[in-house]
This record gives C-alpha cells, sequence and structure tokens, in this order.
C-alpha cells in the first residue's frame, strides 16, 4: 500500500484532531503517502482529497473538533454518490482509509467496501462511548471531565440556595457520561437508559437525602433516559416535593469541545496508530480498539451490531456513596 | 462600633467568599466583633446568627458560591418580618451590617434602615454587573470567563460543521454578559436588551458572512433580548436561512459558579473591605463601589433607581471585529 | 467488624478526599463505625482520631490534597512510637485500617500488622503511578492533565520564539508523568528514567527536528532521569547546538494539587469502596487496586518490592509521532 | 494612508492574537489594506512582510502566544539593520505601523520613527504590566489567573502538610503579578521590588500566623524582589524557623502562555483597534492605552521613561486580609 487517506465523519469528538495526527505521522515513518478527506463522506465525493505531510498536523494535537471537518452525507446513502467517492478515490490512487467516527461512519464504511473493496480501518471517534470493541472511544474522556466541572459549578449555587438540581448531559442511548460525570460530581442520583428508575424511586431519593439534612442535592440525567429528559423528570416530581426548590439546566453542546484531556490524546494517538499500521498489515473492515490496554482489531459488523454494557458497580456505587 | 454582622442575600455570585472574608478579617483588624448571617434575610429573621473569626473564612477565597448561603426572602417583605430580624439583631448586640447583593438585597435595606435605623453599607455582588455605582459587580468577571469558555468549546464543533449556533448567555435586564463574552469569542453578533436589533439584521449579518465564505458564525443572545430567548430568534431566522446548519444552546446555571477569577477575587476583597471600613467610619445606606479604581459610596437609593449604561465603544466594536 | 479508621499517609494527591469519602460512605452503608486519623501515622501516636459521617465528606469530593492531612512520620519507624499507635488504636476500638498512600505507607503498614495484627488493606495514592497491583493509582491522571496544560502553555511561547524547551515534570523512580504528558504535549523527546537516552541521541533528534523545519521543540524530562534532571541535560547540549534557543522550566509542586479530574475522582471512589469491602471481608496487609477494570488485591509485600513497568508501546510511539 | 503593517516583538504575551486580530480586521472595516511582519524587527530587515485579510485572523483570538512570531533582534539595534528595514517597508509600500509589545519595542520604533519618518503607533503587549501610559496591558490578566492557579494548587499540599510555600512569580522590575496573585491566591505575604522588606519582617509575619494557629502560609516573591528569589530568601529564612517545613517553588514560563483571558481579549481588541484608528488619524510616536476606561494616546518617550506605580492600598490589603 503506497498512498492512504485519512478522514473525520459524524459528530466531532476532542482528540479527533490527535487521531489525525498520528495516522498522518504514522504514515510518514512506514514510508507511505496520506492524503486527508475534508468534510467525511460528502469531501470524498466531492473530491476534496489533500495531501499531508508533518507539518499538516504540526499544533493540532491540543485542538478540539477536527482540522480536516465533519459532515453527515446524504449523497453517499445512495449508490450514486459511493461510485463517485470511489472514482475520486481512484483519480487520486488512495488504496487503503482510515475513518475516525462512530456507527453511522462504520456502517457506511462497510456497506462501501462490500461495494468496491477499498480496505478500511476504523478508529472510535465519538463522546458517546457507546462503541462495542474498545473500553474507551476517542473524546469520550473529556466530555466527562467538561460534564464534571458543570456540575462543579452547578453544585456551588445549589449549596448556597439549598437546592436541588436536575443536570441533563449528553448520551441518546447510552449512560456512559451520566454515569462518571454523577459519580465524578457527588450526585446523589444518576439516570440512564440502561437501567429503569420510576419516579417514585426518584422521589424516594430526594426524600431521605432531605431527611439527612443534605440541604443540596444533584440528579444527573443522561438524555435518553426512557421517563424523558431532565426538565420532562423535574416536572414529574415538582408537584410532590413542594418544599424543594427544584431547578434544572441542560449541559449542550459544549460537551463536545474544547483542548482534549490527556487520557483521549493518547488514546486517539493510540488508536490512530493502530488503524493506520492494521490497514497496512492487511486489516479492513475492522475497527482498532483498546481493551484491556491491549490494541485489538474488531469487525465493523460486530462493533455496530454488540452492545457494551455499563459496568454495573457503577451503578451501584452511586447508591453507595451518596448515603 | 464593637459588633458588626455580614449576610449574602440574592442569587450567588463567584467572589462572594472572597468578599465575606475581607469583611471578616477587616473586622478583626480594626478590632470590631463580626458576625454571620446565614441565608440572608431569612437567617435575619430566624436568628441564624454566628459569631466569626480569622479561621472561619480560612481557605474560603478559591470558592464559588456562598458560604454563609443565600435565600430570596418573602418574610422580610412584610413589616413583621423586619421586626423579628431587629429584635434577633438587637439581641445579638448588632450594631451594623454589611450586605452583599444586588438591586433586591439593597432595597431591603434600605426600607430596614429607614424603619429601624440599623446602619447598612452594601457590596455590590452579582454577576449580571447592571448595578450603578460602581464599574464592575463581583461575579461578573468570572460569569464572562465561563461563558467564554463555552463559546470557545461550541466553537470547535461549529468550526467543526460549518455551523450557525445560537448562544444564550445571562442578563435579563442587562447585555453586560452578552457583550463581553461575545467580544471575547469572537462573536459575528451580539444581541443584547440594550439596542435593538431587528431579525433582518440577523439574517443580513449571517448572510454577509456566507458571501465572505465564513463557515461558521456564533450570535450571543442576553437572555433579556426583546425579541426573545436564543431559541426564539433561532426559530425566526431558520426558514430564511435554509442553506445554513442552525443550532441554538443555552449555557443556563454554570455561569454562576466556579472558583472566581483573579480579578473578582480582588475586586471583592477590595469592596468587602471597603464596605466595612465605610460602616466604621458612618456611611449609612450606600454601596461600595468602585469607579476608575477608586472607592466611592454611592446611596442605595442612586444604584437602585439609576441605570448604568453598556460603553457604546464595545457595541461597535463587534461589529468592526467581525468583518 | 465494628469500627474502623481511615488516613492518608506520604505526599498528597488529588483524588484522596474522593477516596476517604468512599471509605467513610461505605462504612455507613455497610453499618460500620468509621473514623478519621489525621496527619497520618503521627496522628496515630498522638491520638489525633476523630468519628466521621456522612456530613464529614460533603461536598470534598472535587478538593485536591487531602481533608485528613498527612505527614512523613519519624516516630512510627520506631517501636515505641508504634506501640503508642497500637495504644490509641485500642482506645479508640478501631478493628480495621485503611491506608491510603505509596510504598512508605504500605511499609509502615505491613510492620504494623506484624507486630500487632490490626488488619490493614491500602489504597494507592501517589501521583507517580508506580505502584505495583494496579494499573493506575489516585492523582496520576489529575497530575499528568495539569503537566499537560503547562506544556501547552509553554508551547505557546517556544512557538511564537522559535524556541527548545527543556520542561522536568515529577517522577523520581518512574517515567509515568512524563510519557503521558510527553506524548499528549506533542514532545519531540521524552526522558525517562526507565530507558537509557545518550546526549547525543539528544542532539541528533532536535538536530533532525531542525532539518524538518520545525522551528519549536519540547523535551520532557522525568526529574529521576539519569543523566540529570532537566537543567544539567540541556547545558550539557546547549555548547552543541549554539544556534538554538534553549530554555528550562521545572514544573514543580503544581503537579501535586488541584480539583481532581473525573478519572480521579472514579478512580479514588472505587478503590476506596474496595479496600474498605476487602477489610469487611477479611483481607489485610494487601493494596486495593484495579487490574483490567477488575478489583484486585496485592499483598503488601508485592506491592513494595514488584516493579510495575511503563507500556514499551508508548515509549515508541513518541518516536513515531514526532517525525 | 494607504497600506500598513503590524507586527509583534519582544516576549510573547496572551492577547497579543487578539490584538492582530483587531488590527487586521479594523483595517479591514476602515478600507486600508494591512501586512503582517513575522518575527518582528528581524521579519522587518529580512522582508517576512505578507498580506493579510480577514481569514488570516480567524480562530486566532483564544490562542496564546503570537501567530506572527517575535524575536528580539541585535540587527535593528544597529543602522545598518534599521536601514535594511526601512527598505524593506519601502519596497512593500508600507506607510504606517502598529508594533504590540513592551519598552523594548517601542524604544525601537522611536529611534526608527527619528531616523525614518514612519508613522508607529505601539499597543501594550507585556504580562509585567508595567507600562506607563495604560491601567492595564495586553497579558497582564491571564498571567495573574495562571499564577493564581498555581497557587491555589499548592496550597492543597500546604494545607495537606502544614507547610510554608515561597512561590516566585514572574516581575523583573515590577510587582504587579506578585501584588494581584498574591491577593487573589490569599497569601500571607507579598514581597515585590517597589516596597523593602527585611527578612525581619518575613520571619515575624511567619511567626505571627503559627502563632495564630495557621498551620499553611504562601510568600509569594516577585522574581524582581530586592532580597533575591524565593530560593534566596527561603534560604534566609529556614535556619530561623526550624520547625517551619518550608518549600520553594519557582513558577516559570507558564505564566507566558495560556488560552486569554476574557479581560485580555477585550483589552487587547480595544488597543488594536485604538491604535490602529490612531495611526489613520494621524497619531505617531505614541502608545495607545486606556486609562478609566478611556482610550489613550502617551508618548512613546513616556511610556518608556516614566513610571506607573503599584496602588498603594492593595500591598497594604494583604497585610490587612492575612490576621
Amino acid at each position: 500500500m503506497k498512498r492512504i487517506a485519512v478522514y473525520t465523519s459524524g459528530g466531532d469528538a476532542p482528540g479527533m484532531n490527535a487521531c489525525i495526527r498520528a495516522v498522518v505521522r504514522g504514515a510518514i515513518y512506514h514510508g507511505v503517502e496520506v492524503f486527508g478527506i475534508r468534510h467525511g463522506y460528502n469531501g470524498m465525493i466531492n473530491g476534496e482529497i489533500i495531501p499531508m505531510n508533518s507539518h499538516s498536523v504540526s499544533n493540532t494535537i491540543q485542538k478540539g473538533g477536527t482540522v480536516l471537518k465533519s459532515a453527515r452525507s446524504k449523497a453517499f446513502m445512495t449508490p450514486e454518490g459511493r461510485k463517485k467517492a470511489f472514482e475520486q478515490l481512484q483519480s487520486h490512487g488512495i488504496e487503503g482509509l482510515v475513518a475516525i467516527g462512530g456507527d453511522g461512519t462504520f456502517t457506511g464504511a462497510m456497506i462501501f467496501h462490500n461495494e468496491y473493496g477499498i480496505p478500511t480501518v476504523g478508529a472510535p471517534g465519538t463522546i458517546d462511548n457507546d462503541l462495542f470493541g474498545t473500553d474507551y472511544t476517542i473524546g469520550f474522556d473529556t466530555a466527562v471531565n467538561t460534564a464534571l466541572n458543570a456540575i462543579d459549578k452547578i453544585r456551588d449555587t445549589a449549596d448556597s440556595h439549598d437546592r436541588v438540581f436536575f443536570i441533563e448531559v449528553m448520551g441518546r442511548d447510552s449512560g456512559y457520561i451520566a454515569i462518571q460525570s454523577g459519580i465524578g460530581g457527588g450526585a446523589e442520583l444518576v439516570m440512564v437508559p440502561e437501567t429503569a428508575t420510576s419516579i417514585e424511586d426518584v422521589i424516594d431519593i430526594l426524600n431521605q437525602g432531605w431527611k439527612r439534612f443534605k440541604t443540596s442535592s444533584i440528579v444527573v440525567v443522561a438524555e435518553g433516559e426512557e421517563l424523558g429528559g431532565a426538565q420532562t423528570i423535574s416536572d414529574m416530581v415538582k408537584g410532590q416535593l413542594p418544599e424543594m426548590d427544584i431547578r434544572v439546566t441542560t449541559l449542550g453542546h459544549i460537551q463536545r469541545g474544547g483542548a482534549p484531556s490527556a487520557f483521549d490524546r493518547i488514546l486517539a494517538s493510540r488508536l490512530g496508530l493502530g488503524a493506520l499500521e492494521g490497514l497496512l498489515n492487511g486489516e479492513k473492515n475492522v475497527m482498532a480498539g483498546i481493551i484491556n490496554d491491549q490494541l485489538v482489531y474488531t469487525s465493523f459488523y460486530d462493533t455496530i451490531n454488540k452492545v457494551k454494557p455499563i459496568n454495573p458497580d457503577l451503578i451501584k456505587m452511586v447508591n453507595i456513596l451518596s448515603v
């Protein structure tokens, strides 16, 4: 393999630039030419394919977002779109791809490979951490710390005013960010899609805290929680806890950005290099991951279809630590 | 004056603890006994009045919120409430008060003084910066930096996806946080209650940016903007800018908390000491402020009734800097 | 076991408070009385042993340092000192101990157990991460992020002035902080005690960067590096690289403090709870650790005497990523 | 004036990029062509003069350092060097200059103007804040906050171990950073070049704290303190305070870098625009400054030769607040 390309797709995540950098410098180290595709699959179709060298990624490891930009591509979901993409890659002499992204990114890559046979290796880049085949995804640790810093700030106000706060964090299908930021933030309760919590439970836990003279409480809610978001749940409990001053805040998009944490920069560097070296060694249709500190490759199919459960110890721990 | 008390009231603001600390240590330095009243006027009524010494405020200068806690008191709005408060102060031998808070706090203090004659000097503690009689209020600089850090993070995502973001910051009656965080964040447009912006203006400015190949834009909206909040405004423009990917985020309560900035710690220390020394020197019914780096005292009446305008140079500057 | 005590000893590390909190609340959850011993072994000897309840650890999870304070105790190294410590524990009815600290802490605990038979379980609290029996120690992730943020800041100046910076980070016997902050900071070279680097290598690598038009370079040096600290090494190379503007900075004590990261708060909570539950289940003379996301107990003897090597992939990666 | 250029010179300071951006976009707004000179006076001599447009400064407002790079130029101190610089400017058609820097930068600009008559307006960019003609310089607020965050972290360790820390901050001729970070960090003592402190005073203050059961103390020392740096002073007192555990740390280069604070971004934007508009309005040989929130121009001569004293209230306040 003499020439490869790298792209980012789907939602941006802190550490994607560290991953791009590792792919680019790894390729140079191994004597392979490397191109960057801008705007994900859209750029692949439109030919936004540019040569990269060591300087292209200088001073990017500390930056949030993705210097290659990202996009969600409707065109790539059509056979015509993928045909154009293939022609663009051919005309640039690209023989292999490194795809940085999540579920949707890898689904596209798998279909594309089946049709045109271009080998692709993925690197897991999503703040949600809900990808099977790796203990952690790029951006998760930074997103948790961003959520945690926000919870720390809100705790100042909750304590000063003896309030209860419902705080909604990201995680449409997964409670990873909620559980980690909740434990880290000393939350009294964490509500995640993976486990059922009834409104009665919420009221009970808040009442128990009150009886133990806790004058402020934090409930962290994953956006994908079955009962609804933080606002909905707070509306349900307010009537039954009239003596409590209850507030709601939704952290929103700040969770996606910011300079990546040390953990994410190192993880992203390892996964970028791992994806690249896998590609050069003949891997295809797989995602590079790190499980128990070892580099592993998992088929796109499993990555997309299998579920990575939350460690049940963590869910149990919230309960113990808020006594 | 041999014994005084200090309290915080209204919304909490970063730096209130630095201000309490300056009052307490200043009192000790000047040989005056000092008490803390917890939960603002509610605690004054209920007798939550505790002696404080140098250690009471050790290791608090860096903390957000208020260690004396704050509350909004309905009881203090009644003559009966204020009578009880006065009796509590008398029974504790309190001869003067330092009140840390905003408009509502000082209105209460003014009425209370008119009825019972206890001298009170205020220190301006509110993130909104909308108090006449001081260039800056305690907590404002920290809130602006918190909003700015959030905007920096959102800019990462806006750039990565070529998006337009409407970001709502705090400021019900005032655009101070919006204008400063907007300039600092490199916003294309800042919408504040103090000036009228039409929906046509918003659309024009976003279109102009697009024509100059700006691929992302940030609009900062103060919550008190006349056209409505960020969500409302975004809904109005979306239909007319169909090619743009427009998102909305509301920063919310994170703007109130967090470790105070250096600016706020120093300002709060100066104002706390200034309020205390004013009280000891016979001032009453006034708020301590700093104007042009000089300590000044402004009557509660003026503080509450006069308006401090935003520097028009700042509003003009947003326009110039986003060309 | 009806009554236990917890203490911190040796150098403080961010996350120790989260660990204390988990021990205290875990004990309450399991119906066991819990005391805190202040100032480590010194306080054990002097009887600084205080009852703790749920409120004792409220609002501490986000704090750096240790609320129980720490100390290095010469008295505990003597038989007389340990005899007094035992008598104090007896008089307070303490039946088991949780010790949070590092090598020295566990050595003391092991000797003490051999003499007096009080069961002790350890939790690894040290920023250096050099303890056998756990993948990560409490405080390491925070220290790495602190070092990384400092490197990011210094990179701004290095780039602005086309300079080479030698940055010394903590790690007397171990290069963990150096290797992680170096990779995260995009360092051109990382020098650690675990591998030999010659002065010729240093000069070669800096010269190669120069030839590829890198105008600034960062070399991260662990304080325990065999060739000497950052200042010594920089002095050795300066004469041979006269065209380079070389500077030195030593990060120092800032690496020990600060609010713990999410990773450290969760790790500390798990290890505190793990140590406590081990103690209640009959473990003794062991340290709780987490290896491959599983709670494990390793004998103090092995913890103290075995060496945990740095992942060689990380050392190799620095070289690849700086091409 | 149809074409101007901007450059940064001397030590880098956070906010310089925000200032460059304001000059560039201000020039575009006013219909003037704008060039950037890289590497300060060296680049002026070597012809590193590049056209800039609105995109040249996109996404730079939040970056530390200077995108135009800086340097100290020996060549510009010679008549030959300045002759070459003038020829380069002429050949590029540059009719006026905005110089961002400090004392040395403006001295060079003044001499250059006297010889060749090219009008130059300065903007004060230095973390030291020791320039006459402006209340604050670009970078000062960020440097103070960086120092303060470091002091907060060190306080965690000081408290955990009952230690005294001597912390050295930047400021060769001026105690601005020391006094502000010292007040903000709750230091027991601040030692600055502007006032004399004897070793006996240091010992007295530490002893007094000890008697009041302060178990930890922070002394902030400006690097230009007459008695010597933090290490020297600590060595002098150690012998006389044998019961105290005294440590020293020097914050070093981290104080120069990092994302600028809100205050610095706004100040830099105002000063950049102010310098540009002054230049276009016929000002020359002056520095733009902001005094009492008003834009003012002060001659380079006064800026260089007059001294801006520290507010004596601040020095007195340290003493009061550490009782």
